[in-house]
């Protein structure tokens, strides 16, 4: 059909305009020496909940952090997440279903990045949309809670793609719900052969000392 | 900017196209007295395991039956859900992030609509972009589960706005997650007032039998 035809034209062009604005955003990053981090997961992952104890750690072990977060409607998540003390900004999307580089553009206007150590972006909750747009981050986690069933990474494979990590959340849940441990692990690689994979459980903290001490390890390397 | 202009042009054109073919089905549906169910959530809130129970359920009760999956990649669902018996069709989207009415259409082709009571239409787990898309069902679900968090109703405001009921999945979970069902009614209600709300667990069979007596009473209605 016609109009389909251009409407991937359309987005095709959308898609490099993006492309080449994430490609100045990431050099702006490494110039002011601030290690980007990008989260991307499901609606009801846990995103909001292992970026605030996130902050709390990065700002306990003597690193200025703040952080972004994309939603669709509310800033709930911006008022949670200011609750560690690190400087947090929404980024209302209105109806759309991922974040693009030129809103984290617009929506850190009069930061100074070059005083910032960390910087978290947290996109709209979407296994699907938001894997097309570079936000010019350093590292992108895909997240992927326990409930959620070890089939994921091969229904949703472009999102576990484009990740860099993959963090299984709620862990504290694993035995409840029965989690096959190995069928996620080797959904995982199936996608995206010897990617990286974490446990964490915001909630009781089981892991968030390895995640934390990854995080630090990972900044180090990329001075 | 003039490409995002030009984006949001040809993406109405699309929604409108998808209207005309939605409006045709349902007129078609209609006339074949088959009654459509479709299916929204995240991925993982539960769509394929309710649908499961669903069919052997209706299948059970004497009605024919039958039933589309919406998927990026794999038959993984259809296959699950052929196990009940009923007709199975895999729709897979690729990197199309919802269902459209024409990729519906073209799924049936070939059934013979009149000799079905009920279709139910699984959609691409996501709680954005299946809004925007009419595809000429009766009923339109939305799934929500224990696990996902209480705010995801005013976080994700047009899906429960576009569904017809609301069915809270995976209660087996509500005391092991802490599940506020006050807050989480309160939130359904501020953005779809007076919405109906089902509990469901699909596990261990609470409340299925009430939705089973919702789904025939609504279809009885309906003709």
């Amino acid at each position: 059909m016609a109009t389909q035809t251009r409407l991937v034209e359309v987005r095709q062009k959308v898609l490099k305009q993006n492309d080449v604005v994430a490609r100045a955003m990431r050099q702006r990053f490494h110039e002011a020496g601030v290690y980007v981090v990008s989260l991307v997961s499901s609606p009801g992952s846990g995103k909001t909940m292992l970026l605030e104890k996130t902050l709390s750690l990065v700002r306990e072990a003597g690193h200025r952090v703040s952080a972004l977060v994309g939603d669709l409607a509310t800033d709930n998540d911006a008022q949670r997440l200011a609750r560690s003390g690190a400087p947090v900004r929404q980024i209302t999307t209105g109806t759309v279903c991922h974040l693009e580089a030129d809103m984290v553009e617009k929506a850190l206007d009069g930061w100074n990045l070059a005083e910032l150590d960390f910087l978290f972006v947290e996109n709209v909750g979407n296994l699907v949309c938001p894997a097309s747009y570079d936000l010019g981050e350093d590292l992108r986690l895909v997240l992927f809670s326990v409930t959620e069933g070890e089939d994921k990474p091969l229904k949703y494979p472009t999102i576990f793609n484009t990740a860099d990590l993959a963090v299984v959340t709620k862990i504290e849940l694993a035995e409840a719900v029965g989690f096959d441990r190995e069928a996620a692990y080797r959904n995982i690689r199936a996608v995206r052969p010897g990617m990286e994979i974490l446990e964490v459980s915001a909630k009781s903290g089981q892991g968030m000392e390895a995640w934390g001490q990854f995080l630090l390890a990972r900044r180090d390397r990329s001075r």
